[in-house]
């Protein structure tokens, strides 16, 4: 098998390799020619959370797992606190065929993610790009989405204001104004990401003007809210994966409201593969709502150990 | 992190090494030390299953997940059908400490487990064995089941009769006596392993005396059935695991039926722990309902990178 450690993957995969990556995911989903085995997560005790998130890509040839989870005692030991490792296997004999490092990864996965709705759902001319959220993964989904519209400007709201200067020096490496703002200002964004792991909405549907196109990217658990739920009925709402939305995904709360039905909601995949509708008017609002699946996971874990096979980076052990 | 390739392990890693493992494994479960998180199997098509056990324990500091399945397509490639692999990760931080060839490991913890209920459970003057079943993995359940008492004889039955000659040649090696029988003939076992697949009752209650202890160790889905449900009826019954023994284990089809509760079922954790009775008479019939748990892979798993450290043969890898 090869490995392919966590410190080769910064030089390895790019924010391209990602999306492209991640865009044939999950068409292939939407084609029926991948799925999502059941998400397994544990608590720990002292704030850990483990699990697993698996699958097959029958198209791609791709099984696995990624395995991983969130470890708060990690920071003062000088790791990250977020760790995660992905294994793939052949799919036809069982045989472990990788293991990747998943740190990196889960992170250029997640931004590409909001990166291909903003690509395919977003008015072709958005100017304002809003953050709502300024943590490490904030900074990631910025450059993602930079590389998709020709943005004129960023606003940005945090609850801890101290974090927004770094992701206005980010901005300002891509060359664009950078303004912090209240919530209510979010009403000039075109294009808004919210990336917090907030347990309560922050963004009201007040906040957010006709014709935006919205990517929430932080909720992915049971209790976890970014944006108030009457914003999502209002919106046509998009996702990674109908049954993860309506349960751990934003959408858990306008569906449990009865606001919405997971028959209203409809799979990224289906519009990049031909299947569906995307935006239908200017004015519509477009709300995807990404909650991560691990077929994610298995495709850009795949994509480095081809880049690095090609590279000959990858470490081959006998197993 | 270190690897413990698939090859090391024949050298590595002994029947009582297993036993020793799944021994303290089973009675860190019975004192809340020690869990097993759910188990996701998925069919993949064309008679491939796959799939994760996981679990975590805390007294043993092991965390980490089995990954393997049954590939009947191997065979004919020079492989063996069932394939898996365990990785470990620290609990503390999540970081990948391990990755160790599962196969072997499987039957060893497999074969450890009915030792395991037979040296608890069995009568100590058991002087024959019945084997029911003679596959692959019926040798290692008799070479374990032979360390734990003094058998004098060894019978056996399997459904493909031609496959009971290798039986006898493990026999022979443990200088015992080998008879191969009709089923009714199981009344002469004291100890009786029944290691099949099978999707029907083979052994029956009336094939059974009283004072026998027996171990079945087949059935570990539902729909598969070794023994008459009766016979669990008419036994004192114990377990790996009471949550998978009602859902896929033996005793799946016993609870069905209403013939016996999920709380007349006893982890045989508590008995190793000194929590539980175990056998009450020489009269009583003793059943075992192994259904293997992700904890004893991880255990073994444990055992054979200890093993290997000690030794200089794991490979280092840096993740």
């Amino acid at each position: 098998m090869l490995i392919v450690p966590e410190a080769l993957i910064a030089g390895l995969v790019t924010a391209e390799d990602a999306f492209g990556a991640i865009e044939a995911c999950f068409a292939a989903m939407a084609r029926d020619e991948a799925y999502n085995f059941p998400v397994i997560r544990e608590a720990l005790g002292e704030g850990r959370q483990y699990g697993f998130k698996s699958g097959l890509d029958r198209a791609g040839g791709v099984m696995g797992v990624k395995a991983g989870g969130y470890f708060p005692g990690n920071a003062a030991k000088g790791m990250i606190n977020h760790q995660s490792s992905v294994f793939l296997f052949n799919p036809e004999t069982g045989r472990p065929t990788a293991m990747v490092g998943g740190n990196l990864l889960t992170a250029l996965r997640t931004a590409a993610a909001s990166a291909i709705s903003i690509d395919r759902l977003a008015r072709k001319d958005a100017k304002v790009l809003g953050m709502v959220g300024a943590g490490h993964q904030a900074q990631f989904q910025l450059r993602a989405a930079a590389k998709v519209r020709e943005f004129e400007k960023v606003i940005a709201w945090n609850y801890h204001p101290d974090m927004l200067p770094k992701l206005g020096e980010v901005t300002a490496e891509l060359g664009l104004p950078f303004e912090a703002v209240p919530l209510d200002r979010m009403v000039e964004a075109d294009v808004i990401v919210t990336i917090t792991s907030s347990p309560a909405a922050s963004l009201m549907s007040a906040h957010v003007s006709p014709g935006t196109h919205l990517a929430c990217m932080g909720t992915d658990t049971i209790g976890k809210q970014e944006v108030e739920p009457a914003l999502l009925a209002r919106a046509r709402v998009f996702t990674d994966e109908v049954a993860q939305s309506v349960t751990i995904g934003e959408a858990q709360h306008a569906v449990a409201a009865g606001l919405i039905r997971a028959e209203d909601i409809t799979p990224i995949g289906a519009v990049i593969a031909g299947l569906a509708e995307g935006r239908q008017s200017d004015d519509q609002i477009t709300l995807f709502d990404g909650t991560g699946v691990g077929l994610q996971d298995l495709a850009v874990a795949s994509t480095a150990v081809r880049l690095a096979e090609e590279r000959g980076l990858a470490i081959k052990v006998e197993v």
